[in-house]
């Protein structure tokens, strides 16, 4: 039984392998009516896309989204929308190399071991590639919350140990951040982090870090009871990206250091909007799995890349002996940068799923 | 679209409200011909009950479990085992009085903006008297693994940021956890722990802590592509038990510091059985979302109770002002030794869907 | 990957044996604010449950309803209610006698192929018992479903050959239809099916017949596209209750000797609503898998009891032999005035759970 | 909540409107390993595409597949298989004129009414078009069927009234159903029938009919108790095809005029295999939702085309007033031939659910 698909209102199914012909994504769910055109995808497509930079892959992918269905005259039908991004042809990438060497901290050796039958070209399904469904559907969840108020934002705030003051860090940084090249709220420490990674990539190396996702506009009631909780659909969908080993949501793990006094977030009147509201915010706007209506955060650990040309020992499937494989190619030294659309992608899926399920999208708006 | 069904072969779906008639849970999808007896499940109903030491909540909860359904003449028909454990009489509580003031850090305001009418008695469906059917249904999964030579762990491991040394703790000691109140494999840092924890409640707080399960005698292969992915699953399953802010797979947030050469597992050949094994096991037992055959390995954090006696500010809704509230009653000023039993049914629960969805239970074993 | 539960937002899971415990259902997804007591439930599961007649088995079944959760103060709380009926003792009914005898005709022998191990005491998991769960979940859906102008009406039409006029029935009569023992609308025809099926009796066999469902009130744009369209899941709804072999829609299998001309509903303009509606109904109120606001029309064939006096012919599977059957008990030579309540519930069931998708049920309105 | 899926273990999603882009369909859950080409897929294609006879249709659709993912090296990888057949340009068609003219008989009106917007084009979604990515995915249920010896056989049993006599078809003579316009596994009746189209077609009518469907090499033990029975995701496979408005197994409505020792199925031993069989298959091979290991029998009702050239009555959505509609084009006289591989497909993607579903395809045979 596949795991292709997620979401279960604003629900999508993914497919594609690094090499193969395309990778796409079916979007089944999205309410009639909305606009929607095919540079609304692009436009976080090339936001995915690896730059020029030496931090991130230099690989050439163009990665230009088709629909090919769902959209009629400039707006959606209610029917799914399909995407497809081809894949460009690649190079004479010595593949056939690595068919019987397992890369450590990959799946290479899973995905044999599962399915017997494997694309061993650049990870197969496997591959970070895999990412362009995601965020090509995740671009639709955007526009879908975007008519009615919520906006996601995710940025680095660690690299390589080095940190960055959350209480000091403003929205407004935050939704600069992608003008530095890892995607860090704080200039000064992304200057750093930069440091730290090209530090590690001259030394064959690679490091990893920590992004933070913030939704804003999130209104009260989203989530349901016991295992469809907010929280739990953010954990899920965030642990489902690669290279993530861990997820909090508001203080996290912080928490588990905190008195009871200290982490209960009270409660008091929004002097605007006659609400209700916490006076802080640990638990990361949402209280029994359901949105309280304050901000939405999580954060996601993220290891570092295994591709590193240091050697390292695997285990040759055909004489099983053990043997020294050093990973060639470009390859991102770390990935913070990269997953930053990927993350903001995930909780836009989920946030428009839980939208949906709580019947706030009032589709006839669209009409 | 409700929230109360878990699981995708082996699917359960849980019901009750705290103060309601009675908590129970359909469990659907057990293969036919697993020998299973009420006793089975009250064994892990006790693990989950509260005893009789200052630390954890003192109320009189017999908790019997009576199995309605799918288990004739000692074995399972393949057909849903309904559990209900019914609810005892409750004394006189003074609910009403919390009726218009939500408890801080409490479901009770974001129920109540969502559904309107709300069972208010003890947190009613948000209570964690929701995870009596969580362990019920997670003593069924246990069989199911046991008979397969899968075994869930869970452990204390910091509490009131008293930690152990993992490194010194072994599987032995693990699991020994249980006889000591807040069921730590390390005598020693228990006796720190309670210790800490007294002096919380002393004072009118609670304090948080981390807890971790392991499982050994996973089979490689378990878990899907892209989003049905072992850890992805387990992120969502450990997330939605209430209290839970984080969860980390194998070195987790830790990893996030490490260098790649570092946090990779290499490979080597196990000498017993022939098979990969990995040298460490930063992942966790898991790669590309599937099982390697190692141990997997998770936490969770664990925020500190929110019912305290110190007082809190919250608003009262009748007359939206803010108002003081003492939360009365016995409450546990730590949860972590009570979340041992949820989070082992939890990832039971996650391994059995799993097996089933891999076709690694051979159900004719059974007949 | 079992199949004990139906519907995706106004879901149920029903569980229980024949000659088990109980039998019951949790049903998810009911909206918040509903007034519901065990009395709207009890209501439905009495016509269901058999009467004094010769026609009818007349087992003593009192099939009281308790629920267990999901009700506070006379209203659903949004949370999961769950609702068991208790099965009585059951005399030293002489079952051991066939266990290795199955009953042509019914599932003995393929639950036994299936399963291995199986609850051979009246069927089990099989037995006709199970529609208690349907009919108690259906009681709950009519309710929904009354508060905002919807009714299900159910009649039986043809049985052992004997048929009314369909087209001189009207929809008072159908509403007096549960007045005779056969629950037809036609108070002359009902006296010759019951004839028919008394004479039936006494020969030892039993007789088959056609049930029509009517749904009067349904709004335009229930069902979805392409496959969970309104009429392809009233068709799965409907077969999956035993003794159902086959299903149609509006003018059905008639239509297969229809000319287009003939068939096709034409459009004017309903003078009251200033909407639009068809001439005809041959569409059964439903075009494109979508309602069109006429109202929707089902019938179902169903088989002659399997439970008969003659002598059968089976196979000890013990010895492997050819073995003669006769089934004893007292049971039902025609079960269509029991199915009327069944197919009610179905029918309530999937509308229910079109009305929560297309999002046409405002919950504030319970609030 | 969308429709567009279907299938538990074998999960088919499709997309596409008559007139965009394209149409296309992503199989997920297909075992790593099985050999599959596009050209076993478009094998099936071919058979659902209109001919160059009067009584087909004669738009020219080439509609050639193209597999985008999921099969390296001519066999699949375990992972989602993305089907993509590109819509040819359609020459300037007057849908212009209809947009304001609902088609009756069509689902024009029902998406109007529940989209708002719609794509009026050649019915857009709603189009029998759709029915490309059934046949596609079909065509892979197939596949994996063979393999395990089961094969999906459809034939026409009736039009315009003109039927065969069953039992005197023989299981080659369906297999030779192809031979004929028609489809019709009687030479003799098929001719009548194809001069019966004709008749209807020349005085601007169409006929409906009746298509039999017939699953050899079932094992026994497929489907699953109480919903997801195997007759019951029957049904809804097959109702949800457009133009069909009844579903019957085996005897179907005949049952419902049998008596009980008439219809029931005796049993006897297999003189070859030594197992259980039945002496009739009043039961299409199915009894209690499970399947017995007889042939499996359905039968669909199909409705006469509604595009035809006499003049129908209709509403103007503009003015409101009624209005007179011919559609004009080139349409099916009779789609029971073009629904032929369509009622396979949708059988086998049910078998091969189920198949899955029951654990009865041993993926280790493809590695």
């Amino acid at each position: 039984m596949s795991g292709n698909s997620f979401g279960r209102m604003f629900r999508i199914t993914t497919f594609g392998e690094s090499h193969g012909q395309a990778v796409g994504v079916v979007v089944d769910g999205v309410p009639a009516g909305l606009e929607l055109s095919e540079k609304d995808v692009q436009v976080e497509l090339d936001r995915r896309r690896p730059g020029t930079s030496r931090i991130v892959t230099p690989r050439a992918e163009p990665d230009k989204v088709e629909i090919l269905s769902g959209v009629f005259q400039g707006k959606t039908l209610g029917t799914p929308i399909a995407m497809v991004v081809k894949n460009v042809a690649f190079e004479d990438e010595p593949y056939e190399v690595i068919k019987d060497l397992p890369r450590p901290g990959h799946a290479d050796i899973t995905y044999l071991l599962k399915y017997g039958h494997v694309d061993y070209r650049g990870g197969g399904r496997a591959s970070g590639r895999e990412t362009v469904s995601r965020v090509a559907a995740g671009a639709i969840a955007k526009k879908l919350l975007k008519s009615v108020g919520i906006r996601v934002l995710a940025h680095t705030i660690e690299v390589a140990g080095i940190g960055v003051d959350l209480d000091k860090i403003s929205l407004d940084a935050v939704q600069k951040a992608d003008e530095n090249l890892i995607r860090c709220a704080d200039q000064s420490a992304a200057k750093k982090m930069v440091e730290a990674i090209k530090k590690a990539q001259e030394e064959g190396d690679s490091v990893g870090g920590v992004v933070e996702v913030i939704v804003m506009g999130v209104p009260e009631g989203l989530g349901e009871t016991v295992f469809d909780k907010l929280d739990a659909d953010i954990a899920k969908a965030l642990m489902s990206i690669g290279a993530v080993k861990g997820v909090e949501i508001g203080a996290g793990f912080g928490m588990a250091r905190m008195r009871g006094s200290e982490a209960v977030d009270q409660f008091t009147v929004d002097p605007k909007t006659k609400k209700i509201m916490t006076l802080t915010n640990n638990a990361g706007g949402i209280l029994g799995g359901i949105s309280t209506g304050m901000p939405i955060i999580a954060r996601i650990a993220v290891k570092p890349t295994s591709s590193i040309s240091k050697p390292l020992t695997t285990v040759n499937l055909k004489t099983m002996k053990e043997a020294t494989i050093r990973v060639k190619g470009k390859h991102d030294p770390c990935i913070c940068p990269r997953i930053v659309p990927v993350i903001e992608a995930m909780l836009a899926l989920v946030l428009a799923d839980h939208m949906l399920r709580a019947g706030k999208v009032d589709s006839s708006r669209f009409k």
